[in-house]
């Protein structure tokens, strides 16, 4: 049996609130007692991970003093130095505070909008710090409960001229920074902005510097709405705007579970590593899960292992889907192409479309052809679980 | 009482698709007999409609001879002349053929890639022909059942060669045409690509011809995936892309219903409508949906009527809305600026950004003013059941 | 305009925990300030509530001592004297403790299980010493994130002992009092024993004593899994066991929402009035949910005065609608019977069932009615909309 | 490797509608030719099979004249001699023909109720004349669109009358005979009565010979609904009610998808496969599903084969499970039961109740205890992907 032991380049990384995570929820309250932030970045250590990433009230609490800061900056620093993990992103917390509770950029109070961008210079300052090169903005209150309270184009607006003015000051101090901005259909809020990873790549596209802003998908969060992820982060990839990934898994139609990543959907998690390992992503490979509240610590190191532990497996079983002979004989197949129709396809001409307006299709016989995608699927499923 | 009367003016479309519908579904056969284009327009006339649309093979069989399309084309343009209807939108059916089983745009087949595009093109002819200025695209089997049978980065590729080439077709052919694409998450595929209004939105931004590509967004495929509709639009609204609108009704996380506007969720159809009145959308009202399994022809007009009759109910509502003094004046208090945050706020500047991380917030101050959206939005529900 | 003030009669009570809820929610921390029992119920008088409705740990807190007891259950008496509120059901938390993260009566603990006992039978005693005669049981924990974990026979079986047990319990003490179990499909865990209504149903018919034991249905809990609400209340009503409601709001496929009452789905709002007004339910209208985070306590209570204003209006729509000649013409005709088949309807016999057999249908001339369907929805959206 | 070949004490099933599913949906036309009966139980012969099922009109065309139904029958019952399949289970259509667009036995017209009675009468002959012993009905149409048109109440009721008059038909015919109700949240009908299997149970609790009448649940049909589809199972299991069973598979909060079992969820499949073997269920596995459409008859081959190797696989890892040492020791050590508890639980008596009253509870120690559930399930996960 391999053993699936992580190594750097793997890129594996946890954010602090992720493993520190006290299972807290709706109904019920803390059950494990807190860990500072040098003590997750140990378990993390321990673990294997290769990075740790932070909100900035997950290193200094929002009213801490300047020498509560610095004294924990120190030993988190230490604890960096200690185990080697390096931070590869940051974000800001604009969601827990009561100042954020109708958003941040796209609050109604002008003054919550200022805060808002205050409290992110100085988080991305912090990241920078500690050498992040990708801040991370999930507006995880910027919505509504009821469209009576906000006009949504201002929210737009508003959005847009917030993430404007902060690459324009990571710009400005010379950061090397590219910031990665996160969906969520709700919940918090009955509905947030830019709800899919669709919407989000469509905002990006109106920004001022859209090459310095790309997404920062989440499996849990496209699969609440039942959309394919794998297919959102295609859509990012393609389009160039992959900078950042979060990994965990969800049931559908659900409260946000951030469950360990590849627990619940198999398949939906091997295509989506199959997907980052073909295509040569190298960013981070950053688990957003938290272990269920049933666990202690040790429950916590079991959950991260197991996160880690899933990836590796279905990276292997992709590797092993692309060298399967059967599987790729049926791929070949499916994507047989003689070439007799790119006199029509490709870039238009005039001769061209003449030509194809005037070509005969024989259309049952085009559509007779059995398309073999149930052996194939069934293949995948075998390989799966384990059965060639 | 109002007699919501519809004028031209509101630009209320029905395709022939709709109320020719004959109830169909995945577990009964028709109930109601089949109309001639001609009949349906006639329909039309009677429950007051302004325009008709269809897609290339509810007007002309797919596989009639030029006789019996001269035929049929002849009495569809008697109608048209009878009741003054006009023909705003046309599109393609890309869904029904067996050819198109695996997609159209999408196919793994370049014969179906080809042979879709011969259909489009002539589509867009029969359009052009009955005067549309609106050609839209819903790439209904543009998707899967299973990742392992097409790759999405292809996927992409080759809908964005599509889209080029027909853009390129038009303006070659001068016509005076735009086109609008709709987006659905699944059904009658497992998952379709551009699951959402925001994924087709940034598919667009990608193509050579952005300008003349925009979005026909439909109520009942975002609800679908439980997202709020008016968000999409406004969205879209603000990005100069909002070139169509498919209205109906939906109950989310099921299949697809098309029930008749505003049957199923009476607030997001007053906030849509409002939205569309208030920021002047000028485009086609077109109800993109069908008449209950229970109905005869009767019950489709009744169905017709009431599509009709409650978005002029909603859009009354809207206007008193605006008009209502107390949500007026809770409006101007939820939104109120004293700008004095204007030093901060707008572009960037070096020197705001300094003066920014200098200013002192009082975040408890500002967090404990209450927002009063229960009471704005229980207004708002007085005023929809007419208690105001 | 009616004032839509309510009586007693009305039967309307909202529980400790729905107007002193904080707005404590997954991603934020509380954002109003802490009422005492004895201040809500002074807020709920105020609001025209006609009961107020407590969790054990609402009302005593977990780790009380008995003088702190004794005195918050003066306070607690004072304030029912002052403002003229009763009790009428009280229920216990078997979900916010860290003992109970894998569940109550269903845990894999013995000494879990023998606790929550404990703590119902205790919650039991409170209850009836305010004199309320319904409790119900919330299970929130009843159930797992991984099937691995737990044995669902078990589940059943377990869950059933400590029913029956507590049964025994009020019995014994011959307390005038009877259970109302109260059904969700997730949140807090993955998926929770008995997810709807059905299901608790089911599981009633099992118990020692069902005459006992009936259901609490809630909106939000139902809506979430997109199940039509009205039709398990009329499930439970039509079995004898609609013992309580919890009436909110809560759109599908999402977290739980508990939203002010008719807030989100209209229609299926007025069609659950309208059912228990038409069938005469004499228990408590009971509004489960609590204001939006961006609200003070001013915004609470005009959340508290919206849920009841939202049904007192929503009853008079079902009034209307029963006097409507035009509604209850179609009604009649949809409803038509000549009694021509009563013949072989009703009771079996032999003699009918052979009858029957040999008797012939002309299915089209059956299928060909129209049924008015489409046109008896429109006149209800009308008459919802106050359009007629 | 294991070959998983099915014998005939697996009982694996389809129904002649499954596998001669022609690929018709809601956008698009059969893309398969029409197979007969005979051909049918041929190729599930082929396939390996153990038993066909079917509806009245999946054998006999509605429509069909006696010298039709004869040959239809003979050819039938030779394909079923050369094969050495048998027939399980029959159902009848009550929800094709256009006479049933409101329901059949909750119809609002009498005419209907009394020809879905005579049809299902003669449908029961007829699958006993072929040697069923369990007769399956699934209401498809019982249900509404709007709530305006049918009494839930009256629904209930006429449901009722309807499974009395059937099983007391069967019992004076003499007829060994079982009914499973089949439940389904919606699609066809906006909303179905009885959406969940544990409506059905709670139903089936109030007929006048429950013990004839048990459920059949279905994969998608729970899963639509996003329930826990095995904890359904189990709860039937449990009554006593588990009559049948559908297999295949679906993602949740969608059109019903009736894909490949195990092709979508395999993690759900495989704890439902456990329990059905662990409990020893020893009735059909029946699969009711059908291939993709972008499949010919070899594919349909290839998903009926699909079907049966993968619930044998998870057959296999269930077995694994169980005999697994570090699995099972979890296990033990999850249900730790010193039997200190015994005092308290079990069957009430006065003195138990007083004893656990007085009886002090360490909560805080209690909830200590790391529950090593995400252990647990990355061992599931590791076995599920051949890891161990």
């Amino acid at each position: 049996m391999a053993t699936y032991q992580p190594k750097p380049e793997d890129k594996f990384t946890f954010g602090l609130w992720t493993v520190g995570n006290r299972g807290r929820d709706p109904f019920g309250c803390e059950i494990r007692e807190a860990k500072t932030p040098a003590e997750i970045v140990y378990m993390l250590g321990e673990v294997g991970a290769y990075g740790v990433n932070f909100h900035d009230n997950d290193l200094i609490p929002i009213d801490a003093t300047s020498g509560e800061t610095e004294a924990i900056k120190g030993e988190f620093r230490k604890a960096l130095k200690d185990t080697g993990l390096v931070v590869p992103m940051a974000t800001t917390n604009l969601f827990y505070d009561p100042i954020f509770k109708d958003g941040a950029f796209t609050s109604n109070d002008p003054k919550v909008r200022a805060y808002a961008l205050q409290k992110t210079m100085k988080a991305i300052d912090l990241g920078v710090e500690f050498g992040t090169g990708i801040f991370v903005l999930w507006g995880g209150r910027e919505g509504t409960e009821t469209d009576a309270s906000k006009n949504p184009v201002d929210a737009i607006k508003r959005n847009r001229e917030a993430i404007n003015f902060l690459c324009d000051y990571a710009l400005e101090k010379k950061y090397d920074l590219k910031f990665a901005l996160e969906a969520k259909p709700n919940e918090p809020r009955g509905d947030i902005y830019n709800p899919t990873t669709g919407h989000m790549l469509a905002f990006i596209a109106t920004l001022d510097h859209p090459e310095m802003v790309g997404v920062n998908p989440e499996v849990a969060h496209e699969h609440m709405a039942g959309i394919n992820f794998m297919h959102s982060v295609a859509q990012a990839w393609e389009a160039g705007k992959l900078f950042h990934i979060d990994l965990n898994d969800q049931y559908p139609g659900r409260y946000d579970q951030d469950l360990r990543f590849g627990s619940r959907d198999l398949k939906a998690a091997f295509f989506l590593v199959k997907f980052l390992e073909d295509v040569g992503y190298a960013g981070s490979r950053h688990f957003d899960a938290h272990a269920y509240r049933t666990e202690d610590y040790d429950g916590v190191k079991d959950f991260a292992r197991g996160c880690i532990r899933t990836y590796l497996m279905l990276k292997d079983k992709a590797k092993q889907w692309n060298a399967d002979k059967e599987i790729q004989s049926l791929v070949s197949e499916i994507n047989a192409d003689d070439g007799a129709m790119n006199l029509f396809l490709g870039k238009y001409s005039a001769a061209k479309a003449a030509a194809l307006k005037a070509q005969p299709f024989d259309r049952a016989a085009i559509a007779s052809r059995g398309l073999k995608y149930e052996r194939l699927d069934q293949l995948t499923i075998d390989l799966l679980l384990g059965s060639r």
